[in-house]
Formats: structure tokens, C-alpha cells, sequence
């Protein structure tokens, strides 16, 4: 990411109050390394989230003096939404430079771009994929470093958080340790990574296998990728096997939401149980490289803290594996657990 | 496709003696509807291919009348070969029109197309992907067809083939059976289809459901999904797990290459056992519909009559299921074992 100060603008429109689609807003508000300053969702405009202003409209959000303004939302298939469009519009016409995880580039739409270059401003599609992307070489197999892969039976359920947590435990250990992005969200708190979900189909094992081999060149000898989707969601499964065949972990944490029992969003496709879901990862990692998991992470985010420890234990019970939630326990024990594993 | 005659030069320069890299090519002149009239390989020059003469060059192929030629090799990741562009132009200039299957589109390349407009003639990228892909809408679960998926044990051993052999079966019974092509390959011989490894992979799924949606609209109550890649195949796997969701299968035929121990070209990548295959298919397909393996197609181009037999038997020991080569035996009683298990 560039040198000088950046302050970031949230776009949070319609949907700041939503832990999965706002998941991108809050990723880079807990993690991120530079400030959001003002929060953009004119529904909930003169509120607050985390102690950060929710303004109504770009204007109001000036005398935070954002210098970027960075779409903090996450759409179903990755379409801007057109309201979207006046809102970027406006964004650029106050010399603010947007950064944007969608499928939708801002960096190809011409009125955006034609409009960028009028004052001055940059337009950064975070989802796009580099060039030259290819096939696996067999390079991945080769990476001297432990890899360990965050999977799930949801999206949105803290695969991202889990692997970043891990990796802030581990280097406060002294490992060397690097969290590999591969989303939107994790490309724009880690500042590089490949958002595997736009590449071309054939090619997501071949961005993985780069990410995992870039991963090492940045110092890794334990890589926590960020896993993506779930192997039983009926949208995105393609995308979590490309990737974990990819990225060829040697572990897998298993991240679940506490008592979920359906895709989200997705009614009629129920999440098989966590003892279930071990083996079916076990199963289809490649013969090249088992996998093993690790331990459970358990989101319990919507549980009181007694109902959170019981659910934990439920789930190493029920899987025999060590379980706990990172988040809300912090990631030491579900660290020791991984790294015993390898 | 055109209702005017299309006559065929297949461009298969260094692949065309080659089963896997050449499978474009013998697809389109086992199953497609249009003669192909001569080969271009310039190793082969004078020599024929199943009655099909092979020149050195384009010039000598104009004595054969091509109207357009099509690229029918696969190179691996879909690239040119450098060579190959100097191949294009040639074609273009004798006033041929292309057909590509390859990542790399000549109906963006800027030098190809200036030429095709000067010549007046077309670039069609069969693996182009269609406008306004999305994630599944869950049109998929709603088709009221019988869906059948050809899976496998690796690229290039017969998905394609097993697909077309059991709707031409279908069809000559009467049945309202449509093959649904999925690959470049496929689409030049049905004239339809989405390359689904040629899509954003975000929309794998999607791509999957709006072909099983379009090949019900095409009439079929009976459909035959032609399968990509392998989950086992550690460059491919992504898209195959992609189309197995998205194109939510009632029944899967598992094709495998007889004798095969290892992916082609992937030293050090295993092939599990076929019994091995078939319970990772049944347990990976979606809980919302539930797929089995109908039966094993084996490929058994390698082996005498006697020694197809006995590998024949050995998989339906192996598994308990019907097994068959129907390109050497006929599709009759791997039908069978379909219908029976729908």
C-alpha cells in the first residue's frame, strides 16, 4: 500500500448493520492498518459503530478528511447495486480515491474512469486478478513452509479472522508467520494477495499455488491462507476445492458458526455436522498432500459466554478435535493445536 | 451454428497424433456435423488421419475447400504457442474464418482481428463466456429433467465422449435426451454450451445451472452433463466440483482410463482406486440432492478385446456397479444402469 496517510471513508450504504454483507466494513475496521474515519450508510446516518461517525452523504463525511473511499460491502455475486454509481460519482467529485472488492471493476466502467482522471484520483479494483495467471507448476508442493488453510461449513462465518488471528498469535510467538490473503477484504487490510473467487475458473489453483509461493517469499515458513466459501455451498464450492487444492495445506482449521444448521441465505441446503464435515475435507485433500484438521473454530458470536464455552465443547466432543473460538478466547490453544499437527 | 456449409481444416500443428492434447480434434471429427475436409500438422505432411488427408500447410490444404479452420488442439492452460499466430494468419489471409477453444481469445487479439476485418472473415472463441453470469438463482434444483453427470478420474479420458455416447442411445430409444456441453470442445459439436472453465469462478455454479436450465428449454428431459476435470486432479479440481454443484446431478457415470495409477502430465499425483472415486462423489455431492454412481464408463482404447473384457469385470468387481466401455461395447447396458438408477 502506498506510503502516505491514508484515511479511509467506509461505504457501508444499506448494509453497515449486516455482519455478512457489511463483513468487508468490519474486516478492515478491526484489522486494517490505516483509520477509518467516517462510516457512509444514510439510513443510520449521525449513529456510531465502534466508536466511528455514520454520516448520510459524502459531503458530511469532509471534515473527517477522508482520502479514500473504500465500498465496504459485499453484494451477492458482486454487481454494484445502481444507487452505487451516483454514490461513487460523488465520492470522486470530492477528490476522494475509491478501492473496491466487486466483481463490478470501477477501474474499466469509462464515466468512472473519465471522471477519476478529471481530478485526480485513483480507482483500485482490489478483485482484480494480476496478469499471467496459469496452471499449478508443482511449485506449490515445493514451498519450504508449513501451510495451514482456514476451511468452513458457511461464507462470512470468520475463515478470514481465524487465519489473520492465528498469524498475529503466532508472530507474537517470534514465528515467522504470514497471513495470505485471498479475498477483497484480506487484500485490503494485508495490502497484496489474489481475490481467487475473479480469476479464471481454470486458473484458481494456479493463483493459490502463487499466493502460497509469494507467501514464503515474504518471509513464511507458517502460512495461514484464508480460505474461501465452503465445500458443501451450492454457489461457491468450486472456488473452496481450487483453493485448497491450490494452496495444498498440510492443516486445515474448520470454522463454523455455533448452531448453524443451513447455508445461509441458501434455504433447503442444510450444513452436515462438524464431524462430517472433517472427514469430507480429509477425504478430497489430494493424495499428494493430506490434509488433517487441526481443530474447530467456533464462531460463537451470537452466544452469552457460558452457552459459548458449552458450545465449544459440543464440538470437540463431537469431533474429538481440539475446538475453541479464537475471537472471543483468544487463538492461543487453537494454535497449539495446529501446530502439533504439523 | 450457420445453416451454409461449413467445411473444416483442422489446425492440429504438433498434437495431431496426440490422444490427449489432439481430443479437440477427434472430437469434432467423431461427433460433429460438419466434414472435415483435411488436418494441418506439418510433422505429418502426406500422411492421413482416420481418411482425412494431412498437409504441411495452409495453401495445400485450399485444394480441399476449407471454409474455416478450428484449432484442435488443447494446449495446457489454454495458451498460443507463438507459432501458432504466424498458423492464424496464414488461415485468415486464404480466407478462412477461425474457431478457437483456447484462454487466449484471437477475437481480442488486435493484429488478428485487423486482418479479419481486411479479409472479411469471423474469429469465434468457443470458450468466449456469455454476458451476465451470476451466482445460481436455485433454477438448477427446479429443472424438471433427469440430470446425469459424466465425472472421472482425469482430463482427457472420455467425460465428453461418455456424455454424447449415452444421449445418442437415448435419443435412438426415443427418449427426449439432450447432451449438454460444457467445454470447447463440446460446444463446436452441439453448436451451444458455456466453456465453464473459461468463466470467473465466483459464477462456476451459475454457469452450471443456466446450461441444465437451457438444455431442459432445448427440449430435454434427459440430460447428459459433460463433466470437467477431476476432484482429484490438482489443477483442475475447482471447475469440477463447480459443475458437479451447479449442475446438481441425480446420477453420475464414473469414466476412468483402464490401468491408469496417475494424472497424465502430474508425476507424484495419485489416482485412488475406483471404489475409492465413487464414495468421494456420493459424499461430496450437495445434502440438497444427493448423486450416485450409476455405473463405471472404462476407457479401454489401450487394451486388446480380451484384456477389455477382463478390465471391464475387474471394475465391476471392484465396485459393485455396472461397468462398460461404451465407445467399444455400445452404450446400451451403461444406459441401462442410468435409467435403472434415476
Amino acid at each position: 500500500m502506498s506510503e502516505r496517510a491514508r484515511r479511509i471513508l467506509m461505504l457501508g450504504e444499506g448494509f453497515s448493520h449486516d455482519p455478512h454483507y457489511g463483513k468487508t466494513m468490519r474486516g478492515i475496521i478491526r484489522y486494517g492498518p490505516d483509520p477509518v474515519v467516517a462510516i457512509l450508510d444514510s439510513r443510520r446516518a449521525g449513529a456510531e459503530h465502534e466508536g466511528i461517525p455514520i454520516v448520510g452523504t459524502v459531503a458530511e463525511a469532509l471534515v473527517y478528511e477522508p482520502s479514500v473511499a473504500v465500498v465496504g460491502v459485499a453484494t451477492q455475486g458482486g454487481r454494484f447495486p445502481p444507487a452505487w454509481r451516483e454514490l461513487l460519482k460523488a465520492c470522486i467529485a470530492h477528490g476522494l480515491s475509491i478501492e473496491s472488492g466487486l466483481h463490478e471493476f470501477v477501474s474499466e466502467d469509462p464515466e468512472l474512469t473519465e471522471l477519476a482522471r478529471r481530478h485526480g484520483v485513483e480507482l483500485r479494483d482490489l478483485r482484480k486478478p494480476p496478469e499471467g495467471l496459469n496452471v499449478p507448476s508443482g511449485a506449490n508442493l515445493e514451498v519450504p513452509a508449513k501451510i495451514v488453510l482456514t476451511v468452513g461449513s458457511d461464507c462470512a462465518i470468520g475463515k478470514k479472522t481465524v487465519a489473520i488471528e492465528l498469524d498475529l498469535e503466532a508472530r507474537r510467538r517470534g514465528l515467522r508467520s504470514v497471513f495470505v490473503p485471498t479475498g477483497q477484504t484480506g487484500i485490503a487490510i494485508a495490502g497484496w494477495g489474489i481475490a481467487v473467487d475473479a480469476v479464471v475458473a481454470d486458473f484458481l489453483a494456479g493463483a493459490a499455488e502463487r499466493l502460497v509461493v509469494e507467501g514464503h517469499a515474504r518471509g513464511g515458513e507458517l502460512l495461514f491462507v484464508e480460505g474461501q466459501g465452503s465445500l458443501v455451498h451450492p454457489l461457491y464450492s468450486g472456488v473452496t476445492l481450487g483453493l485448497f487444492h491450490g494452496s495444498v495445506p498440510h492443516a486445515l482449521v474448520l470454522c463454523h458458526r455455533a448452531g448453524a444448521t443451513e447455508i445461509e441465505g441458501c434455504p433447503g441446503h442444510p450444513i452436515p455436522p462438524l464431524s462430517t464435515l472433517v472427514r469430507l475435507h480429509e477425504e478430497v485433500s489430494l493424495p499428494a498432500r493430506r490434509a488433517r484438521v487441526a481443530g474447530i473454530a467456533l464462531n460463537t458470536a451470537d452466544l452469552d459466554d457460558r452457552d459459548a464455552r458449552a458450545a465449544v465443547q459440543r464440538a470437540a466432543d463431537e469431533t474429538g478435535l481440539p475446538a475453541d473460538d479464537p475471537v472471543r478466547f483468544g487463538a492461543a490453544p487453537l494454535l497449539d493445536a495446529v501446530l502439533a499437527s504439523l
